[in-house]
């Protein structure tokens, strides 16, 4: 965005409230300032704020009370980052200009496709911040509820690369991996970027914090080592070691899905057409060439049949072509969660067991990382077809996966140690019997009741899998938790949920 | 809902921040406060406040300044009237109950029906004060993006009623109409009114504020009388003059939907099924037995072909069948503004002219008054049907309605002068010619910009109609505007927008 001050309006003295709303910028002016008075502003409406060559987009509440003087306006942190000011610089604050992309979202709320113009000054608008939630959740819903076609996806994918920044990697073949969510404690990631790299591929792993999971790979990773890496030093893990796992968001590749995200999760929804163009448009901006799709499915995972599994490999194949991008998805087991933790740490000690080879390691988390590790090797052409699971288990059991899982975490800033909850307690069995269902969704949101992921060490320990033969009284798992309040809110929902493990006689 | 003080959770002291965010009920704490590091609370999260008897669900934002002591909680005003506190009372925060009703959202959003029980819990908890913005418009979009079918919108009308207020009238027939607005100026209802309780019928008149359009008719009306009344005043006004004009947000008669209506200004969209909802509940929980339904045709109206005023009026007859409702649609001519005014008191000076039958009234507005008080009177049995016409004419004619206005007024408080604008600006032809087309839409937006109905002296006068000859440099209309940066906003538009009235040589 462009800004210019109008010199024929008047300039107000901006206070740093030291106001944390996330990315929410927040403008606070007296109810009977002259500015709001003569601009006609009113509380909750949108205003701009233009200082020097800066503007923010801001919501404006008014405030009654000597804490502001006349001719001050007081900042959220997210407005003061933005406008990169110093307490008491001159600022303007005025109307927003017309936000004309609305007219699309309004056609589209009202069953019309949008074109890639629409798409575009959407997502532009978007990333410079002038959607208010109200406007971000309706185009959510609206390419949910009738949702994106081919056309509108590939649209959507490419504006979504355009806003952003895009990475280019001196190699011909770039891999990388992607899940599909919806399986507690499927961290895979980790361990197959390892033996990637291991074996000679290119792989700069961008990943993503949760969205309506406990844990996102980013989040985990982040136990083990530094994942908000700035490019330069992206740059220099990937040349050294040939792979990283890092933070994607800080890289800006698709800003626009960092906003989306927000939304998505407080509606807990994540739609198809979304989905694919979050997913591609990160793999296009990070550079990537060659991309495996891990599907998992079960009737409480995310994708719940094979069919839907079938139509939605073939739609991120189709828009990945058109973008050249080689794309090859996998289906695999979504029946229960994969390896023992769910959440941040508990789910990085399960990934440091594997790469360690420890005799207790979860064998499910291990035979899916092969899986996965298996098709990228083959698909980037460092194993011939068929070869790809014997070189993946090798480079495991060799410790060779570890050793440049090392080096990796040092590139990074330093491999460290997974933190521990300081609250744990169990949900025991309330008759014996046999293990017969677990509820994926249900255990996600008890792992995300007892904090997770903002509270990296809260989470959920399994005890038992399907098929398991349980005594009354006996754990099913552990929650974890760092504060009473959350462990309590989780304990609460544990009991009301209903069967969250279903044990039979 | 009920709330209660947990004996085991700490205590923090309410401080009144005189925060203004409209209904937005707002919650301030340290970053480091006790309460907010127990129970893992972060930014922008909801939070559950609790005092005594009462609670409120607010958003949570945190500051790190001196601002706020150790131990207390800074409330906006919509916070602090929801607790009934005072300075320094003690209030508990935690997290809020899980909110059950969002999964029925998320099914509608993936294209599942919602019966009654989900509409019921689904409306519960958006008037409980539970849903955030971003629930709102997805409600409100998906419902749009998948219209509303029959049954839904009987669920979501009787839904709308039960949770609101309901008036009973000692009268076998209570009269009422409505306007499918979208006509800019359209402000019949003070004239229907007096005519209809002139003529001894009960018309116990709530009208809303303006949704999308420059001008409600409370936001008019209110320029004449006050209409923010009391149920005890206005039962009082009802049995004296058998009518008045009233706010019916003050009413609580449909308060789910005056919260809707702010998701949908802010999205600028009203669609079928909520608008069907949102009039319906309005006229049943007022008590109405009888009510006319107005419906403008025109291209840039509201309804924009026959077709659909067909539609929407089969569907309004079947819905108000579902509650024993007489319904009459009549379809009226949408071409152009209807009077002179378009905003709060420029509309309401052409209601008096036409009631003190100036000479220079309005011809366009008495017709379309004396047509709709036609239907009133028929459909109410205060005329035999083919006698409306006459009957109302008479009633304009003799003074009758005019007295009846001075006396309804009177008795809401008293009649009033409307506000004048202090800039006023007027838009000039650019050639000679013909008015060939108005763009009803763009005067609507014209008017708003200059900030109608918040500023109500504010908006446009129209100085022509179709097929009037102009010529160049002539007034085509003048903005009026209470604030100088208001009346650039909307010249700004102006210059814009393209034509707003086409003139052709």
């Amino acid at each position: 965005m462009s800004a210019v001050i109008w010199p024929e309006q008047p300039l107000l003295r901006a206070t740093r409230l030291r106001l944390h709303a996330q990315d929410q910028a927040i403008a606070l002016m007296r109810a009977d300032c002259h500015v709001c008075r003569s601009e006609g502003l009113s509380p909750r409406s949108q205003v701009l704020v233009v200082a020097g060559k800066h503007e923010v987009q801001a919501l404006l509440y008014q405030i009654d009370s000597p804490l502001l003087e006349q001719g001050q306006v007081a900042l959220s942190e997210a407005a003061w980052d933005a406008l990169h000011i110093s307490d008491g610089d001159e600022v303007q604050v005025r109307h927003p200009p017309v936000l004309e992309s609305l007219a699309g979202i309004r056609r589209r709320i009202h069953g019309y496709r949008l074109n890639a113009q629409d798409l575009s000054a959407i997502v532009r608008d978007v990333v410079d911040g002038r959607y208010t939630d109200v406007h971000l959740s309706a185009f959510l819903t609206a390419t949910a509820t009738l949702p994106l076609d081919a056309l509108e996806t590939v649209h959507l994918t490419r504006a979504m690369v355009d806003v952003g920044e895009s990475l280019h990697w001196n190699a011909p073949v770039v891999v990388d991996k992607h899940c599909v969510g919806g399986l507690p404690g499927n961290r895979t990631t980790p361990i197959v970027v390892a033996i990637a790299a291991a074996n000679g591929l290119v792989m700069p792993k961008t990943s993503s914090r949760a969205i309506t999971s406990p844990a996102g790979t980013a989040d985990t990773m982040e136990m083990l080592a530094p994942v908000d890496l700035d490019m330069a030093t992206l740059r220099k893990v990937v040349e050294t070691e040939g792979g990283c796992v890092a933070w994607g968001g800080s890289m800006h590749l698709s800003p626009a899905d960092d906003i989306f995200v927000r939304i998505e999760r407080e509606l807990d929804i994540d739609t198809e057409g979304q989905l694919i163009a979050s997913v591609l448009s990160k793999k296009i901006a990070a550079g990537a060439t060659h991309v495996v799709i891990d599907i998992p499915i079960g009737p409480t995972a995310k994708v719940r049949s094979r069919e839907n599994a079938v139509r939605l490999s073939a739609k991120l194949r189709a828009t990945a072509a058109d973008f050249g991008l080689a794309l090859r998805c996998m289906f695999s087991d979504g029946n229960q969660p994969v390896g023992r933790g769910i959440g941040p740490a508990l789910e990085a000690r399960d990934v440091l067991a594997v790469l360690q080879n420890e005799p207790g390691a979860p064998e499910d988390l291990r035979e899916r990382a092969v899986l996965v590790a298996s098709a990228v090797l083959e698909l980037g052409g460092a194993a011939a077809e068929g070869e790809g699971m014997r070189v993946a288990r090798e480079t495991l059991d060799s410790g060779r996966a570890w050793d440049k899982f090392k080096r990796i975490c040092e590139a990074q800033g330093g491999l460290r140690e997974p933190k521990r909850a300081e609250f744990v307690e169990p949900l025991v069995a309330t008759h014996g019997g046999q293990v017969v269902h677990i509820d994926n969704r249900k255990l996600s949101r008890l792992a995300k009741l007892a904090g997770a992921p903002a509270s990296p060490a809260a989470g959920v320990h399994m005890e038992v899998r399907l098929g398991d033969e349980v005594a009354r009284g006996q754990p099913l798992l552990y929650v974890h938790a760092q504060t009473p309040g959350e462990m309590a809110y989780a304990l609460d929902y544990a009991r009301q949920a209903g069967d969250i493990i279903r044990v039979e006689a």
